[in-house]
Protein backbone atom coordinates (compact mmCIF):
# COMPACT_ATOMS: atom_id res chain seq x y z
CA UNK A 1 0.00 0.00 0.00
CA UNK A 2 0.75 2.96 -1.00
CA UNK A 3 2.69 5.53 1.81
CA UNK A 4 -0.19 8.04 1.15
CA UNK A 5 -4.00 7.62 0.12
CA UNK A 6 -3.95 8.21 -3.04
CA UNK A 7 -7.35 7.79 -4.18
CA UNK A 8 -7.27 5.45 -6.42
CA UNK A 9 -7.56 1.16 -6.41
CA UNK A 10 -3.95 1.15 -6.57
CA UNK A 11 -3.99 -2.38 -8.25
CA UNK A 12 -6.08 -0.94 -11.06
CA UNK A 13 -3.81 2.08 -11.21
CA UNK A 14 -0.47 1.26 -10.49
CA UNK A 15 2.98 2.79 -10.27
CA UNK A 16 3.13 6.47 -11.34
CA UNK A 17 -0.40 6.40 -12.30
CA UNK A 18 -1.76 6.78 -8.44
CA UNK A 19 0.42 9.41 -7.71
CA UNK A 20 -0.68 11.46 -11.29
CA UNK A 21 -4.53 10.95 -10.38
CA UNK A 22 -4.11 12.32 -6.71
CA UNK A 23 -2.14 15.41 -8.48
CA UNK A 24 -2.75 16.54 -11.45
CA UNK A 25 -1.28 20.18 -11.50
CA UNK A 26 2.52 18.09 -11.71
CA UNK A 27 1.32 14.98 -13.29
CA UNK A 28 1.15 17.98 -16.34
CA UNK A 29 4.87 18.76 -16.44
CA UNK A 30 5.88 15.26 -16.26
CA UNK A 31 3.50 13.70 -18.73
CA UNK A 32 4.99 17.09 -21.10
CA UNK A 33 8.46 15.99 -20.37
CA UNK A 34 8.32 12.44 -20.62
CA UNK A 35 6.48 13.41 -24.55
CA UNK A 36 9.12 15.71 -25.77
CA UNK A 37 12.21 13.43 -24.10
CA UNK A 38 11.23 10.21 -25.41
CA UNK A 39 8.52 10.18 -28.24
CA UNK A 40 9.04 14.46 -29.79
CA UNK A 41 11.06 14.48 -32.82
CA UNK A 42 14.67 13.38 -32.67
CA UNK A 43 18.05 11.44 -34.55
CA UNK A 44 17.25 8.81 -31.81
CA UNK A 45 14.17 6.63 -32.23
CA UNK A 46 11.65 6.14 -29.16
CA UNK A 47 12.69 3.03 -28.99
CA UNK A 48 16.36 4.24 -28.40
CA UNK A 49 15.18 6.16 -25.56
CA UNK A 50 13.32 3.94 -24.35
CA UNK A 51 15.92 1.87 -23.68
CA UNK A 52 17.71 5.05 -22.12
CA UNK A 53 15.02 5.01 -19.59
CA UNK A 54 14.07 1.27 -19.12
CA UNK A 55 18.52 1.02 -18.27
CA UNK A 56 18.33 3.57 -15.95
CA UNK A 57 15.68 2.77 -13.77
CA UNK A 58 17.21 -0.94 -13.93
CA UNK A 59 19.82 0.43 -12.14
CA UNK A 60 17.85 2.50 -9.91
CA UNK A 61 16.05 -0.95 -9.02
CA UNK A 62 12.57 0.63 -9.88
CA UNK A 63 10.36 -2.36 -10.48
CA UNK A 64 7.27 -0.65 -12.35
CA UNK A 65 9.06 2.40 -13.95
CA UNK A 66 11.85 -0.73 -15.87
CA UNK A 67 9.23 -3.04 -16.09
CA UNK A 68 7.36 0.01 -17.78
CA UNK A 69 9.83 1.36 -19.91
CA UNK A 70 11.22 -2.13 -21.11
CA UNK A 71 8.07 -3.26 -22.70
CA UNK A 72 7.82 0.64 -24.32
CA UNK A 73 11.10 0.12 -25.46
CA UNK A 74 10.96 -3.88 -26.62
CA UNK A 75 7.46 -2.98 -28.07
CA UNK A 76 9.38 -0.03 -30.70
CA UNK A 77 13.03 -1.29 -30.95
CA UNK A 78 14.34 -3.97 -33.88
CA UNK A 79 15.38 -7.02 -31.25
CA UNK A 80 12.73 -6.28 -28.86
CA UNK A 81 12.84 -7.51 -24.87
CA UNK A 82 15.97 -9.43 -25.86
CA UNK A 83 17.67 -6.18 -26.65
CA UNK A 84 16.39 -4.82 -23.65
CA UNK A 85 17.86 -7.42 -21.07
CA UNK A 86 21.50 -7.87 -22.90
CA UNK A 87 21.08 -3.93 -22.20
CA UNK A 88 20.73 -4.90 -18.60
CA UNK A 89 22.64 -7.36 -18.36
CA UNK A 90 26.04 -6.58 -19.77
CA UNK A 91 26.27 -3.14 -21.43
CA UNK A 92 29.58 -4.00 -23.45
CA UNK A 93 28.58 -6.77 -25.12
CA UNK A 94 24.46 -6.20 -26.15
CA UNK A 95 23.75 -5.42 -29.55
CA UNK A 96 23.18 -1.68 -29.57
CA UNK A 97 25.05 0.46 -32.01
CA UNK A 98 28.50 2.14 -30.69
CA UNK A 99 26.76 5.01 -30.47
CA UNK A 100 24.09 4.46 -28.43
CA UNK A 101 26.89 2.12 -25.95
CA UNK A 102 28.32 5.75 -25.43
CA UNK A 103 25.07 7.33 -24.65
CA UNK A 104 24.11 4.32 -22.35
CA UNK A 105 27.15 5.11 -20.25
CA UNK A 106 26.64 8.33 -20.13
CA UNK A 107 23.28 7.49 -18.21
CA UNK A 108 24.52 4.96 -16.22
CA UNK A 109 27.23 8.55 -14.87
CA UNK A 110 24.07 10.54 -14.52
CA UNK A 111 22.15 8.10 -12.75
CA UNK A 112 25.45 7.57 -9.91
CA UNK A 113 25.63 11.64 -9.97
CA UNK A 114 26.45 14.44 -12.28
CA UNK A 115 30.06 15.28 -11.68
CA UNK A 116 30.63 11.59 -12.70
CA UNK A 117 30.08 12.04 -16.42
CA UNK A 118 33.38 12.91 -17.65
CA UNK A 119 34.69 14.72 -20.68
CA UNK A 120 35.96 11.18 -22.00
CA UNK A 121 32.61 9.88 -21.88
CA UNK A 122 31.42 12.56 -23.81
CA UNK A 123 34.25 12.34 -26.24
CA UNK A 124 33.74 8.81 -26.58
CA UNK A 125 29.88 8.99 -27.68
CA UNK A 126 30.79 11.92 -29.99
CA UNK A 127 33.93 10.17 -31.30
CA UNK A 128 30.83 7.69 -32.41
CA UNK A 129 28.62 10.28 -33.91
CA UNK A 130 26.69 11.39 -31.10
CA UNK A 131 25.33 15.47 -31.44
CA UNK A 132 25.27 17.99 -28.60
CA UNK A 133 21.47 17.82 -28.82
CA UNK A 134 21.87 13.46 -28.28
CA UNK A 135 24.39 13.98 -25.56
CA UNK A 136 22.03 16.80 -23.74
CA UNK A 137 18.73 14.51 -23.91
CA UNK A 138 20.45 11.17 -23.31
CA UNK A 139 21.99 13.40 -20.00
CA UNK A 140 18.26 15.03 -19.38
CA UNK A 141 16.18 11.47 -19.72
CA UNK A 142 19.24 9.83 -17.21
CA UNK A 143 18.21 12.61 -14.94
CA UNK A 144 14.46 12.33 -15.63
CA UNK A 145 14.36 8.98 -14.40
CA UNK A 146 16.49 9.85 -11.50
CA UNK A 147 13.56 12.03 -10.24
CA UNK A 148 10.52 9.28 -12.08
CA UNK A 149 12.02 6.32 -10.15
CA UNK A 150 12.51 7.87 -6.70
CA UNK A 151 8.58 9.16 -7.01
CA UNK A 152 7.20 5.92 -7.82
CA UNK A 153 9.31 4.36 -5.00
CA UNK A 154 9.54 7.27 -2.61
CA UNK A 155 5.70 6.95 -2.47
CA UNK A 156 5.49 3.09 -2.22
CA UNK A 157 3.63 2.70 -5.28
CA UNK A 158 2.20 -0.65 -6.29
CA UNK A 159 4.56 -2.19 -9.14
CA UNK A 160 1.89 -5.44 -10.84
CA UNK A 161 4.03 -8.59 -11.54
CA UNK A 162 2.22 -10.01 -14.59
CA UNK A 163 4.43 -8.74 -17.66
CA UNK A 164 1.26 -8.57 -19.40
CA UNK A 165 -0.10 -5.59 -17.50
CA UNK A 166 2.86 -3.48 -18.87
CA UNK A 167 2.76 -5.01 -22.81
CA UNK A 168 -0.79 -3.57 -22.44
CA UNK A 169 0.56 -0.10 -21.15
CA UNK A 170 3.08 0.06 -23.74
CA UNK A 171 0.16 -0.50 -26.52
CA UNK A 172 -1.24 2.88 -25.27
CA UNK A 173 1.60 4.83 -24.87
CA UNK A 174 2.92 3.72 -28.56
CA UNK A 175 -0.50 4.72 -29.80
CA UNK A 176 -1.62 7.64 -27.91
CA UNK A 177 1.93 8.42 -25.76
CA UNK A 178 2.47 10.26 -22.54
CA UNK A 179 -0.20 11.69 -20.63
CA UNK A 180 -3.00 10.66 -23.48
CA UNK B 1 33.29 24.75 -20.10
CA UNK B 2 29.87 22.64 -20.78
CA UNK B 3 30.52 18.95 -22.03
CA UNK B 4 28.23 20.27 -25.08
CA UNK B 5 28.26 23.88 -27.04
CA UNK B 6 24.99 25.42 -24.85
CA UNK B 7 25.34 28.72 -27.90
CA UNK B 8 25.05 30.91 -24.99
CA UNK B 9 28.15 32.96 -22.70
CA UNK B 10 27.99 30.34 -19.77
CA UNK B 11 29.42 33.40 -17.64
CA UNK B 12 26.46 35.08 -18.44
CA UNK B 13 23.70 32.18 -18.64
CA UNK B 14 25.59 29.91 -15.66
CA UNK B 15 23.60 26.81 -14.41
CA UNK B 16 20.34 25.41 -15.93
CA UNK B 17 20.13 28.72 -17.88
CA UNK B 18 22.52 27.47 -20.58
CA UNK B 19 21.06 23.99 -20.98
CA UNK B 20 17.73 25.54 -20.89
CA UNK B 21 17.95 28.10 -23.60
CA UNK B 22 19.93 25.33 -25.75
CA UNK B 23 16.68 23.07 -25.56
CA UNK B 24 13.35 25.30 -24.87
CA UNK B 25 11.07 22.27 -25.50
CA UNK B 26 12.05 20.69 -22.90
CA UNK B 27 12.65 23.88 -20.15
CA UNK B 28 8.99 24.58 -21.16
CA UNK B 29 7.94 21.30 -18.37
CA UNK B 30 11.02 21.80 -16.40
CA UNK B 31 9.87 25.93 -15.21
CA UNK B 32 6.12 24.68 -15.16
CA UNK B 33 7.27 21.63 -13.06
CA UNK B 34 9.53 24.12 -10.49
CA UNK B 35 6.71 26.76 -10.60
CA UNK B 36 3.93 24.45 -9.17
CA UNK B 37 5.64 22.62 -6.61
CA UNK B 38 8.03 25.64 -5.46
CA UNK B 39 5.39 28.41 -5.90
CA UNK B 40 2.27 27.01 -6.44
CA UNK B 41 -0.95 27.45 -4.39
CA UNK B 42 0.23 25.16 -1.08
CA UNK B 43 -0.09 25.00 2.60
CA UNK B 44 3.67 25.11 2.75
CA UNK B 45 5.07 28.05 1.83
CA UNK B 46 7.74 29.14 -1.19
CA UNK B 47 10.39 29.53 1.56
CA UNK B 48 9.73 26.51 3.15
CA UNK B 49 9.49 24.49 -0.50
CA UNK B 50 12.47 26.36 -1.45
CA UNK B 51 14.44 25.10 1.63
CA UNK B 52 13.53 21.34 0.70
CA UNK B 53 14.80 22.12 -3.06
CA UNK B 54 17.77 23.67 -1.13
CA UNK B 55 18.33 21.32 1.44
CA UNK B 56 18.49 18.19 -1.27
CA UNK B 57 20.48 20.15 -3.88
CA UNK B 58 23.50 20.61 -0.98
CA UNK B 59 23.54 16.75 -0.30
CA UNK B 60 24.17 15.80 -3.83
CA UNK B 61 26.39 19.09 -3.87
CA UNK B 62 24.88 20.18 -6.73
CA UNK B 63 26.67 23.70 -6.11
CA UNK B 64 24.65 26.02 -8.86
CA UNK B 65 21.13 24.33 -7.61
CA UNK B 66 22.40 24.87 -3.98
CA UNK B 67 23.07 28.44 -4.12
CA UNK B 68 20.66 29.38 -5.98
CA UNK B 69 17.93 27.91 -4.19
CA UNK B 70 19.48 28.32 -0.68
CA UNK B 71 18.73 31.97 -1.73
CA UNK B 72 15.51 31.76 -3.08
CA UNK B 73 14.40 30.38 0.40
CA UNK B 74 16.82 32.72 2.53
CA UNK B 75 14.25 35.82 0.59
CA UNK B 76 11.45 34.01 1.68
CA UNK B 77 12.07 32.80 4.67
CA UNK B 78 11.73 34.42 8.35
CA UNK B 79 15.09 33.47 9.57
CA UNK B 80 17.21 33.99 6.06
CA UNK B 81 20.32 32.57 4.78
CA UNK B 82 20.87 31.35 8.91
CA UNK B 83 17.74 28.99 8.85
CA UNK B 84 19.24 27.67 5.48
CA UNK B 85 22.52 27.02 6.68
CA UNK B 86 21.58 25.80 10.03
CA UNK B 87 19.05 22.78 8.12
CA UNK B 88 22.03 21.97 6.06
CA UNK B 89 24.36 22.04 8.88
CA UNK B 90 22.63 20.16 11.47
CA UNK B 91 18.79 19.04 10.64
CA UNK B 92 18.33 17.89 14.41
CA UNK B 93 19.19 21.07 16.21
CA UNK B 94 17.90 23.47 13.20
CA UNK B 95 15.24 26.40 14.03
CA UNK B 96 12.43 24.98 11.94
CA UNK B 97 8.90 23.83 13.04
CA UNK B 98 8.85 20.07 14.16
CA UNK B 99 6.49 19.46 10.80
CA UNK B 100 9.41 20.62 8.35
CA UNK B 101 11.97 18.58 10.12
CA UNK B 102 9.94 15.46 9.70
CA UNK B 103 9.45 16.53 6.26
CA UNK B 104 12.94 17.19 5.45
CA UNK B 105 13.83 14.18 6.71
CA UNK B 106 11.93 12.20 3.97
CA UNK B 107 13.47 14.56 1.46
CA UNK B 108 17.03 13.13 2.75
CA UNK B 109 15.76 9.92 2.09
CA UNK B 110 14.47 10.45 -1.30
CA UNK B 111 17.66 11.69 -2.26
CA UNK B 112 19.01 8.73 -1.04
CA UNK B 113 16.78 6.27 -3.02
CA UNK B 114 13.04 5.87 -3.07
CA UNK B 115 12.74 2.76 -1.44
CA UNK B 116 14.63 4.79 1.58
CA UNK B 117 11.35 6.44 2.93
CA UNK B 118 9.88 4.62 5.83
CA UNK B 119 6.20 3.94 6.69
CA UNK B 120 8.17 5.51 10.09
CA UNK B 121 9.16 8.54 8.33
CA UNK B 122 5.95 9.18 6.86
CA UNK B 123 3.99 8.44 10.37
CA UNK B 124 6.34 10.76 12.22
CA UNK B 125 5.61 13.71 9.55
CA UNK B 126 1.65 12.83 10.26
CA UNK B 127 2.25 13.01 13.34
CA UNK B 128 3.49 16.32 13.48
CA UNK B 129 0.36 17.35 10.88
CA UNK B 130 1.81 16.54 7.73
CA UNK B 131 -0.74 15.68 4.99
CA UNK B 132 -0.93 13.77 1.97
CA UNK B 133 -0.23 16.36 -0.44
CA UNK B 134 2.41 17.89 2.19
CA UNK B 135 3.88 14.41 2.03
CA UNK B 136 3.38 13.90 -1.67
CA UNK B 137 4.90 17.25 -2.78
CA UNK B 138 8.07 16.76 -0.55
CA UNK B 139 8.88 13.58 -2.41
CA UNK B 140 8.56 15.19 -5.90
CA UNK B 141 10.39 18.25 -4.85
CA UNK B 142 12.92 15.75 -3.21
CA UNK B 143 13.05 13.31 -6.15
CA UNK B 144 13.07 16.43 -8.70
CA UNK B 145 15.69 17.71 -7.47
CA UNK B 146 17.14 14.68 -8.06
CA UNK B 147 16.68 15.44 -11.69
CA UNK B 148 17.81 19.08 -11.98
CA UNK B 149 21.30 18.08 -9.85
CA UNK B 150 22.05 15.73 -12.18
CA UNK B 151 20.92 17.87 -15.37
CA UNK B 152 23.18 20.72 -14.21
CA UNK B 153 26.36 18.41 -13.11
CA UNK B 154 26.31 16.00 -15.69
CA UNK B 155 26.22 18.84 -18.48
CA UNK B 156 29.62 20.43 -16.73
CA UNK B 157 27.93 24.05 -16.43
CA UNK B 158 28.99 26.94 -14.71
CA UNK B 159 28.17 27.64 -11.50
CA UNK B 160 28.96 31.41 -10.55
CA UNK B 161 30.98 31.91 -7.04
CA UNK B 162 30.12 35.61 -6.23
CA UNK B 163 27.20 35.37 -4.27
CA UNK B 164 25.29 38.63 -5.59
CA UNK B 165 24.49 36.75 -8.48
CA UNK B 166 22.31 34.10 -7.09
CA UNK B 167 20.48 36.97 -4.55
CA UNK B 168 19.54 38.56 -8.01
CA UNK B 169 18.35 35.87 -9.28
CA UNK B 170 16.23 35.18 -6.51
CA UNK B 171 15.01 38.63 -6.71
CA UNK B 172 13.71 37.72 -10.01
CA UNK B 173 12.28 34.54 -8.87
CA UNK B 174 10.15 36.22 -6.30
CA UNK B 175 8.90 38.98 -8.69
CA UNK B 176 8.31 36.81 -11.97
CA UNK B 177 8.51 32.92 -11.05
CA UNK B 178 10.19 30.02 -12.62
CA UNK B 179 10.58 30.87 -16.83
CA UNK B 180 9.43 33.91 -15.85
Amino acid sequence: MAHIDLGVDEELVPGINGPMAFRPETAKPLNELAEVLLRGPHPLTPGERELIAAYVSGLNECQFCHNSHAAFAAAQLDGGMAVVDQVRADLDSAPVSAKLRALLRIAAAVRDGGRSVTAEMVAAARDEGATDLEIHDTVLIAAAFCMYNRYVDGLATFAPADPGRYAEAARRIVERGYGG
